[in-house]
C-alpha cells in the first residue's frame, strides 16, 4: 500500500511516498481502508520539525481521518466489517482525566498517523461516526471537532444567553462557532478578512470584528456586550491575543487556551487584569473518546455539517499541505483516497 | 387600591376583594403599579390551605407578576420610574447557595403576594425584564421560568445531543421544553392529551408520549434512545412517576425533582434501580436573582415567547384560579390589571 | 487449586468447595495467588440468591481481595511478578463516567469472584496497593473503601468545617468516617450500639447518636448543628432512614445513597421536604479505577489503617459469611489464604 | 477619633494621623470600635500609589480588621452590641459570582479602610468571627484567610492525598498551608529562607524547598512526586514563577493565581507547556461572605490559629507598614488599638 512518511529531512517537500505491506490487525485491533483525512496545523508542525525536532523517523504524519473497517482481529467487539470509523487523536484516553502516559499515544506523532491507504488501530482508539457526514466531513472531527467540543461544551458549559468569542475561521474555530450556536449562545467571530467574516455570518455568527481595521477588538467586544464582557473566549492566537482576551472577558469568565498560532509564548502576560476579572484560563488538549461520543450525539441530532474548505486526492497530498501553510482557507482541508 | 386576600377561610371562593391604601416605598424600596400576574399551582395550594394550614392571614396571594415602577424610595439605584420589573419569587436569594432564612422571604406566602393593584418591594427583590415580552409573558417568568432554567441549565447543564424528558405541559414544563431546545437537546414530552402533545410538537418537542395509552412510558423512552436512557428527566409528578423516571434514565443521568402534582410522597421509592443508574436526584426550589438574570439574557437573545394559555381581568381573578384548578390549560394563566 | 462456588442452591451452607486447575493468564492478563479477601453484604446477597435469583452458576463469589502476582501474560505493562494487587470491583470502569456495559463486569457476580486460591484478571482490572497495609487491610479497599471515597471525596467534595453523618459502623461506614476526618470534617456516627459508638469515637468521630434510645436522630443532628443541618449524610439504611436523612440535612446539602440495609424501597418517600431542602440525592455505585488511585494516595499519605473486625482462614469461609450475616461486626470481616 | 489617611502624597511616611468625629450608624449599619487590623501587601500598594495613582483622597487605608459592635442602626438584625465582627474585604459580594459592581466596594480603596478607631459599615459587609481567636488573629482573616480558603477549598477542592505547593511564607501562604493540611493534602513550601522553611515545617509542611539554593524548584517538585507533579500550586510570585509552576504541575492540575509579588506581568508565558499539562489557571480575587462563613466553620472546628508575626500599637502604625515593606516577616503583621 502507499503511505507518506517523514524521513530524511523535515519540511513538506521532504515528505516521501513509500510502499509498504498492508498491515494486519492483531487481537483487539482493526484494519481500516482509509477514505479521508483532514489536516491540522499540528501536522505541519510535525512535518516541519517544529513540534519535535528529535522526531523518531520514519513517521507517517496526520492525526485525523476516517476509514472503512475491512478486517478485525480477535476479540474485537465494537466494530464490524463495513463500519466507518474515525481514529481518536489521543488513542488511549478513553474517558475521565488524562495522564502523561496518554500523551505518548497521539496519532501523527509519536504514533504513526493516517496518511496511508491502510491503517491498523486498536479498537479502543476508534469511534463510529454519524451517518449523514461525507467522508471528508467525518475526517474533520477527531482534532478540530473534539477540541472545540471539549472547550465549548465539556469545560466551558456554554449556555443560552452567553456571549462567546471565537478567534479566527480555521477548522477548530468554525466548529466552536457551530457548537456555541447549538448551545444557544451569541457568537462573535474575529478575523482579518471581511470575506471570511461574511461566511461566518452566514453560518450563524451574530457579530464579526475585523481586527485589521479594529485593532482594539477587546473594546469592540466590551461595546457589543454593553460593558459586561464575554462569558467565554476561545483564544487561538496565544502570544498576541491573551492580554486582549482578558480585557474582553466578563468578571468570572473563561478563556479556553487552544493554540499558539501567533507564537508559543505571551510576551508580558499581565496578571493584575486577570485577577481583576477572576479569570479562568483553561488549557485544552484535544479530548477523550467519551467527549467524542457526546459530540457525535450532537452532530447527529442536528445534522451538523463540518466546513470543508477543499479536497485533494492522495497523490496531491503535499499540495494540500502547502495550501494549509498558506493560511487562506475557510474550514478544513481534506485529502481523499 | 384593590387587592385580593385570604382571610376568614381557605378556598378560591373565600378570597375577598378588599380596599387598601396605596403603599409607600421606604428607603431601598420600589412602588409598582401591577400590570399582570401569572398563576402557579402553588398559589392554589396556598389559597386552599394545603401549603400552610396555619397561614397568618390576611395574606395577599400569588407569587409571580410584573409591574411598572411609579415611585422609588431613598437609595434605590437599580430602578427608575417607568421601568418594568418582575418580583423575584424568593425575595432575599440574590445569588449563590440559599439558606433557611431565604425561604421565609417567598412572595405569596409567607410574604404578601402580588394580586393587588399596587405593591411595594425592596429593590433587591426586583429584576428588569426583556423588552419584547408582553406584560402577561413577563409575569410568567419568576416561578415557572426560573425553576425550569434552574433545573435545565444551572443544575442540569443540558447540552446539545442530550435527551431531555419533560413531564406535562403546564407552565413550568413548557419553559423546560423551550430552554432544553435552546441548549440544543432533544426533548420528549409526556402528557395525557394528544392535543397538548401536538402543540408541544409545534413548539419543537422531538417526540411525544401519551401516558394514558402508553402506560409504560419509561420503556417508550428507553426504546426511543436505543436503550441508552434519557440524560435528564424533569419529574413533576412525584408520587406516581419517580420510579419510572429512574427506569427511563441513562446511567449517570439526572432527575430534577420539581413537583408533587400526583402526590406528596412516593410510595415505595425503589433504591436499587437508583443505585444501578448511579442516579442524581436534584430537588429544585425556584431560583436566585442571579439565575433569573442569566435566564433573561437567553430569553432576550432568542426572543423567547412564554406560552400564555389565557388572560383574565383583575375582577375575574377567582375565575382564573378555577381555570387553573381544572387543569386543562396549556401554558400559563394570567391576570391583567 | 481450591475455590468456593455457588452451585446447586442458594445460601451460605450450599457453598461448595471445589478443585479446579490453576488458571493461566492470557495476553494482557495477570495470575494472582490470592492472599486475602474481605466480605461485603453484597456477597451475602449474591450467595443467598437475593441479588440475582437467575444467577448463572457455578459462580465463585466475593468481589474484594488482594493477591500476589505470580505470572503475567503477554503485553502486561503495569504489573511485575511479586507485586501485590487488588481487584477493581467494576473491572472495566477505568475512569470518567460509567456505562451500562461496565455493570456486567463486576466481580463476584456476574463475573467470577475472588474466593479462590488463584485468580486471573485483566491488568486493566487490577491496581497496586499501599505498602503499609496488611493483606487483610488491603483486601477491604475495592468495594467498601472505594464506595466511601467516591461518596465523601469524589462526589461529596467534603471540606474542613463540614458536618458529615455516617449511618452504621460496618466496613463502608468506618471508611466514610476515616475519609471525612481526613477531609477535615466533623463526623456524627449513628448506631444502635453504645459499644460501637465508643469505638467510632476512638477513631475520631465527633459525636455519636444511639438511634435505639434516640429514635428522632434527625432532631439530634439538627440540635448538634444549631439548626443548620448536616452538609453530607451517608444514607445506608435506605427504607427506614431516607426521610429522616432529609430532615437532618442542611439546605443545599447532599445525601449519598449507598445501601439498602433496611429495605430496598422507601415507603412514602416525602418529596416536599426534599424540595424545601433543595436536596441532592446522589446514588453511589462503588467507583472507577481512577477513584481507587486517588484513594490510594490518601491511604498511603496518612498511613490509614482500615478496620478489620476478624480474620478467618480459607477453610472456615462459611463461618466468616455467617459472622457477616449476624451483623455484630465492627469493620471488615476477612478471609486469608 | 483618630484615623490615618492618605492625603497630600503617596508613601508610608506621608500617612497623616487625623482627628475625625466618631461616625454614626444609619439604617442597616453598624458602628465598630476597632480592636485590631492586619496588614496586606495591597495596603502598601495603595499607600504607595502603585495600586491606583489617581486615588481619590483623603482615604483611610487598610482592608482587614476586627472590631466590637458598640451601636447599631435601624433594621440591623445580624449583630448585637458587644459582638465581635470582621469587615468583609469586598463589602457587597455576599455570595455566588461577583460582578464588576462588587469591585468598587473593596475596603481600603476605593472605600475607606479600617485604620481608624471607629468605623461604620453596613451589616451585610460584616461577619462574626470564631471566639477562640485573639483580636489580632481575627483581624488576619478577611483578605489573607479568605483568599487562601477560596483558592484551596472553594475553587481548588483540594483533597486528602493531593500534593499542594505553596510559594512563600507570608500571611496568605501560611493560611494556604493550614487549609491544605486540614483538607488532608501534602504541602510543599517554597521559600528563600531556611529559617522560614523550618517554621513552616513545624506548622505541618511536608517538604520545604529553598529556591535560592535549588533554583530549579520545579524539578525538585517533580522529583518529590515521582514525576507525577503537584495537584495544586498557589502561585504568588507571578512574573518569575508562572512558567515553573506549570512545569511542576500534574497533568490536569490547577494553579491559583493570587499575586504579583515578583512583578505584574509574566515575561514570555509559555503556552505549549500549559497545553501539554491541560492546566487550569484560576485567578483568585479574595472571596465572598459565603466563603468567609464556610472558612469560619473550619477555623472554629479546628481551633485554627492564624500566624501573627508581630503586633504594633496604633500610634506606631507607620512602623508596622515599614516592617511589612521590608519583607522579613513570617505570618501577619497586626496593629492593635
Amino acid at each position: 500500500m502507499k503511505a507518506y512518511v517523514i524521513q530524511g529531512g523535515f519540511g513538506i517537500d521532504h515528505l516521501i511516498e513509500v510502499n509498504r505491506p498492508v498491515p494486519t490487525p492483531g487481537p483487539g485491533e482493526v484494519l481500516l481502508r482509509m477514505r479521508a483525512v483532514a489536516l491540522n496545523s499540528r501536522d505541519l508542525g510535525v512535518i516541519d520539525g517544529f513540534y519535535n525536532p528529535n522526531l523518531t523517523v520514519p513517521l507517517i504524519p496526520v492525526s485525523d481521518g476516517v476509514g472503512e473497517v475491512i478486517a478485525i482481529g480477535e476479540d474485537v467487539s465494537r466494530f464490524q466489517i463495513g463500519d466507518r470509523a474515525c481514529g481518536i487523536f489521543t488513542q488511549s484516553w478513553t474517558g475521565g482525566e488524562p495522564t502523561q502516559a496518554n500523551w505518548v499515544t497521539t496519532l501523527g506523532s509519536p504514533l504513526d498517523g493516517l496518511l496511508a491507504e491502510y491503517v491498523v488501530l486498536p479498537e479502543e482508539g476508534l469511534i463510529h461516526v454519524p451517518g449523514h457526514l461525507t467522508d471528508e466531513e467525518a475526517a474533520t472531527l477527531p482534532c478540530a471537532g473534539v477540541t472545540a467540543w471539549h472547550a465549548i461544551v465539556e469545560e466551558g458549559k456554554v449556555k443560552a444567553g452567553d456571549t462567546v468569542v471565537v478567534q479566527g475561521t480555521g477548522g477548530f474555530s468554525l466548529f466552536a462557532l457551530q457548537f456555541a450556536k447549538l448551545q444557544g449562545a451569541k457568537v462573535i467571530v474575529i478575523s482579518s478578512s471581511d470575506e471570511k467574516l461574511e461566511r461566518a455570518n452566514l453560518m450563524g455568527a451574530d457579530y464579526g470584528i475585523n481586527y485589521k481595521r479594529n485593532t482594539d477588538w477587546d473594546k469592540a467586544i466590551l461595546n457589543y456586550t454593553q460593558g459586561r464582557g464575554a462569558d467565554h473566549i476561545l483564544d487561538l492566537g496565544g502570544a498576541s491575543t491573551l492580554n486582549r482576551s482578558i480585557s474582553a472577558l466578563k468578571v468570572g469568565g473563561q478563556i479556553s487556551i487552544v493554540g499558539i498560532l501567533s507564537g508559543a509564548s505571551v510576551e508580558d502576560f499581565a496578571l493584575v487584569p486577570a485577577i481583576m476579572k477572576k479569570a479562568r484560563l483553561q488549557a485544552i488538549n484535544v479530548g477523550s473518546r467519551a467527549m467524542f461520543e457526546n459530540m457525535n450525539l450532537a452532530v447527529e441530532q442536528h445534522n451538523l455539517r463540518p466546513v470543508v474548505d477543499s479536497i485533494f486526492t492522495f497523490d496531491r497530498a503535499t499540495e494540500a499541505l502547502h495550501h494549509l501553510a498558506e493560511g487562506s482557507y475557510f474550514g478544513k482541508i481534506c485529502i481523499v483516497f
